[in-house]
């Protein structure tokens, strides 16, 4: 907004004649010239930390990210695999592996939690992976999280035992792999959002996660919402877009 | 195998020569060669109906299998459209026509019941016109059968104020569109054989049945199993193989 | 909760021995042994409308449960044709048809509308008929919502335009078909819970809506979440519980 | 059901009043509030194994496993690699690996048959990973099966041969690969129920068991039902429901 | 040929220039310049019928053609809507109407048989409609065909009842639709060429014929080919190759 | 044939008396009993070789084929990977390997060769190990064979420049990956039998083969048939079936 | 761009104060603030035709369009249908009805031709509503463009006969059904731009234009783009960004 | 056109008489009869470089080629390996290998640019391989080109800094991953051609490109074309025909 008002106080004072004017206003950032606020990565700069998606980045480059960011900001880096944690861990000692989940995460001061908890289930054990990377990322963005997992349909009451623990929750993320039968069952028994991950976790016909994703999409229970297959950061993208809305900006 | 006897006592008292018997065996109808009991349509045949899939039969065509069948057996139609089913009764009054299964049915006699009921339950209302296929399938076999509807997942408690009744059955026949999770959550509950149907109930990602298909393959529920989208007459003929095994010939 | 206190209490007294009780409580309604909160449609019903899914119901149905609703509560049917539209207001003229959307809705009193504003955003007019079946449903939720349409990504300044207003909301619904690359765009643009819901608006490589949902789940804008194909009754749904979230049972 | 009675018991005799009585159902593990026999893995634990997915267990994992139960009842572990297997067993002798069925197995007592064969029928020999897992988890339930392999249409004399040997059974299983005809045939020879297994044998527009899959859900030959493809345990799973059905709970 | 040989005697005799014969060259139909064979529909033509796909044409197109054609060659329509039928039946009452095929047919002269004949087998009575125009095109092409239906696997006994009549052929057309087993077990059971119709016969998994394609493509049954779903027509040309062969051109 | 005649005529001679003559008739091998011919294995072990499909056999298992059949027929192991064929080569080195189909084989005694010529046609160099499969199957069956590689559509001059060696042959095999043009532009130049394998060649939207497949289908060059990606070993069996019309049993 | 110069010509004259200043720049339509050009639709409405997609208008909507535009600049509707043209032309006689490619127009003035031109070729007489509906597209944008219809593979000597006309244009349009292999071919002997329509030709495994699709994506001859499935007017907009490219602004 | 010239004289002049005349050409190279131009390798190698895909070919090979062409042209080899590329590099230093997009090229001489450049705008740094290859074959087609990167539209700012540079180009590609949604919001922001790559960055929904593939197909920008996934080779091909048009051939 400074560099639009400083132009155009230019422009008034005739030190900018008009064409050049307009020309300037072409090479202004795009976001300065009234737009400003459309860069959500903002958001999470304030206080949030730098997201990384590591999957196809050399462990050289992971760390090297860490290094740059650590004084600035936390740093958050999602698919991180087991030799690129080390890599990192041994120039950077204070970066955090989450061996299921697979982040590599740097907490810069301490987290500041918002008002709200995500409770994220999971059906069988084998969703943890998913269901670690959701935790991290809720916890890196300020929203308490719990997991509760091996909660799926083919045993429904060991659902049951947890329903008033779930109730709790503000957000809730299901994550489940072959039939994602979970996701509905959860929906029908809470009026709180539920934000259904399907995993990859089955063999077969659960064709790599695509039947629970069909699965969480057609359920019958109303207003289920659903991310990509494994997504579990997305997933904590989505409730803290939640937790946080009232006071969006 | 009288007509195999028949022939080897020929051979036997030189009426028939070695070259001859040859040949003759080879144009005997093969079932009488040893193998005569691989027709499971005989199976159906004694005292059960004989059954039509009347989809791209004319009217004309139903209508006359069942004047010419009514002396000798049962008979049932289905996939009858409300047409066929009209032009059939004004012939034949004593076909029965089921209005939201489709079915077109005619018992000779008195059904005799097997031992052993199928209860066919189903996640909507909307899964009714395959149930109800289920339903006359079965009784038409000899099969005593019931339907409990609209127990689908969204709203689980409407399926365990039904328990106690769904574990009197000796097979269940779970139907559901959608996703198709009612199947898994059943079979978590009791420990019968379970028949999953599913059906082309649902729109957008239910893709005419392949969701619930693929959620029913993929339950963790161990031991259900599936028959083809919408086959509520599979899913009854399934049932009897169960009901009958230990008689099985 | 009743029953079972009275239950209990009779059991203290001596009135119902032990072996009895235990067989009453299996008897009672599921709900009522301490599970007592599953059911969302008691949220629903609770100054909430009905809800009635008309696409299989003879005009006659929908019209039923019009009359014998309407003193109890609102009333809202998804997927009304016209010409049951036509028939129910005929009988019942409260009835208010929207063309568009395809929903048939009576208002039982007044709406109280509760804190926090939906925007529901379209890429073309095509999307207009699923965006107004999430407007009437949002609204008859008690959730204030409003159509800004024909902003696809095509000619994004038409988007820009409407941003401001825009981010006012507490929940924004995108519906977008072809591509659905605008859910994908809104997200990277705001800090809001981002719904997306593919249409089926397109042909050919569209695949009736699958190319949108594909597009909306792999959008690289973190923590979109999606729904069915044409599911705006479903969006609707997710964004109540986030409007509702926070005073959740 | 004893802490119930417990409970009840207490309750009456004014150890326990009533509202801590319902607080106390609540907390209750929920099978035994009167729902008690939903729980099918408890079906198994009477005399059954406990069974593990070992996919993504570790060695460690699942030889834990293994030692912790070896004195409370049988084990079977499926999907177990030939290197999980050998840890299991340098630390657990009596454990037994079946190396193609990649199951490892551990029977506590002796296995009680039941009345009724299952017959575990394949079309090729490279099916026999599959028929071995499901033969080794019907042995381990207490159903008699054998397999006959080997057997499929394209030398369809080769089935006719074994066919007074397969009708003895009460149930069928049939696994194939590629097309996944052999079901069909098979299903229009006998009477007995048949659970059908598609393999992922085969290449190109095999699809990964695919074509078989959907070869088998087609069949014209009535009350064929299928399982998963390569799920040999889900299949002897549905075969013990029947076995077991007559005297299920 | 003809004319080439014209052009270059021309050319040779100095009534063409040597450019002019260039420009000429390129000038003539293509197959002229010394690649004449490569046109089949040549062969066709040679006593052939001219081959119509009404499909998309008009009564009015397709009675056109007749109407030309019929002093110079025999004529096959394939795709005759009924009303097409008619229409140009009233015209040129000599076409004939195949009511199941959907083939219009005129024969000009006598058709001459070639040696070999072809076996046409389906699978149900569904499948007649593309038998019957594989017959009429076999005939009209010079092939003897006749039809042997309803030999579908589910009744094994009844194909095995035909199988000298099948072994008689020289080229054999199988054609199946749900699973489309047939083909395999012919393909097991004869050492002729086998060429395999996948039809849309078939609801739900049958997905209009792909399952059926699938299995006819995995087929265990060595050296069975196959054509696209529905195409009665191209069995039949590829029978013809077949028949045709060794006195190719 | 021998069996049958001796035992009828032992029934003849009153040595074996006619109850036994049913069971012993049940107990031959079931192609003796009249139905004799169906087994085209038989064909193939008539001076043909017996065939392995190696791919999941281990090299001690293939080498054994090799030395158990080596003194009774030729030998033809396809999918043979190079570390199986070096194996079976140390200990049988008569084993011809061809590297680049993969064929592992063994010719007893001569060749004879049919009349009639295969040719293989690849649209390009990466389709050569499908070519060389058929190649090596071919003259195992005693099709003379020849490999014309790399005319694809893509430089169609290539493919003319062939054209008259091609129309020598009696049965043509195209192969080609990609979008399988080769077998439409083939089919439209020769009148010979056209068998189209498509290949798995090409990346992305190849989909490993399916493009080429449902091109080679759903080609308006008439009679094209097609057999599954990658299966040069089917298509030379498909070759050989035609190769052998005329003198089929 | 005029309004944005009035604007700073007002801020530098100390009409319009800075704050002012900055909120009106915010309150100008997007373009004129210095992303002027990025509206492709201005494009066409200088002297380029508004284009309305009249698949999902009612007669009136496209007649209002008419109307009201035709003052202005010339009008091209697509996928018009035969009642829409008429009740248009009725009202409207100065549009004129493409009546295979559905196309409505109106020109407004005389069309303004470009240098360079477009030849649209198809496979079959199948294909024409497409090359129609691109033909008259490309005209309406000011491209001379021409027809070359059914030169499909099948018959290839046809296409070369095309050939030299083909070679001729500036940008070569192919559209082609069922295998789609006419592009690959064109795209093998030209060295123009080939833009690739895919049509919903052909019936079963071409799959409503799927083979076409990926058959022309998978093409071996090199730098052939593809459009969506019959989209004639999108291959056309294509053509004319490259006829136009050079003097793009 | 040479050889045919002197044929038609050497008939003319009575030295090759017309019988020989015709056998001769048939005998011709196909393109010297008059369609000389079809090949447009020919393009190529006058001056461009010779194109290898190096995807299945040894080291070696791709070595020999390198050698045996450098005196006469540049070369280009896609989908190099490291391996191989050392390989060839050892034997042959003056080869250039580009890591990222995988190219190893040699230059012979200097490359002549034409007028035009090429912008490849990237969605994401994971596109980068695609517009290296991309980047790589642009230049040796001699066009110049630049890569824009990591200007997705999640961050549509980012694409708004860059857009006055991507104007200046005569042809765009843009390559982008996931829903792909780069290249409709590109397409409606300039008039030039745009050639859009869908890659296979992404997972789960992503499915290895098709998302961005149909994204990329059904975008609502018109005029975008399409090419294969991943394929930054074709692309270039595609912009170099444009580049060239006008003079093409």
């Amino acid at each position: 907004m400074d560099r639009l008002k400083e132009l155009l106080n230019s422009i008034r004072e005739g030190k900018t004649d008009v064409e050049d004017g307009i020309a300037q206003l072409r090479d202004l950032p795009f976001a300065d010239v009234g737009h400003t606020k459309f860069d959500t990565h903002r958001l999470l700069r304030n206080g949030f930390p730098e997201v990384i998606y590591a999957e196809r980045k050399t462990p050289e480059q992971v760390a090297d990210i860490f290094i740059n960011l650590k004084e600035k900001c936390s740093v958050l880096a999602t698919r991180v695999s087991p030799d690129t944690a080390e890599y990192v861990k041994n120039i950077f000692p204070e970066a955090e592996y989450n061996t299921l989940g697979r982040t590599l995460s740097y907490v810069k001061g301490a987290i500041e939690y918002k008002e709200g908890e995500v409770r994220i289930i999971t059906a069988g054990t084998s969703d943890l992976p998913i269901a670690e990377e959701a935790l991290v990322t809720c916890r890196m963005f300020g929203c308490r999280a719990e997991i509760i997992s091996d909660v799926g349909v083919a045993g429904i009451h060991r659902l049951f035992d947890k329903l008033s623990e779930i109730r709790k929750a503000k957000v809730i993320i299901v994550i489940a792999g072959m039939e994602g039968a979970l996701a509905g069952v959860v929906g029908g028994l809470v009026s709180q959002p539920v934000i259904a991950v399907p995993t990859s976790v089955g063999y077969g016909a659960a064709f790599g996660g695509v039947s629970a994703l069909l699965g969480m999409l057609t359920s019958c229970a109303g207003g289920i919402t659903v991310v990509n297959i494994d997504n579990g950061f997305g997933a904590a993208c989505a409730a803290m877009r939640i937790i946080n809305s009232g006071d969006s900006f």
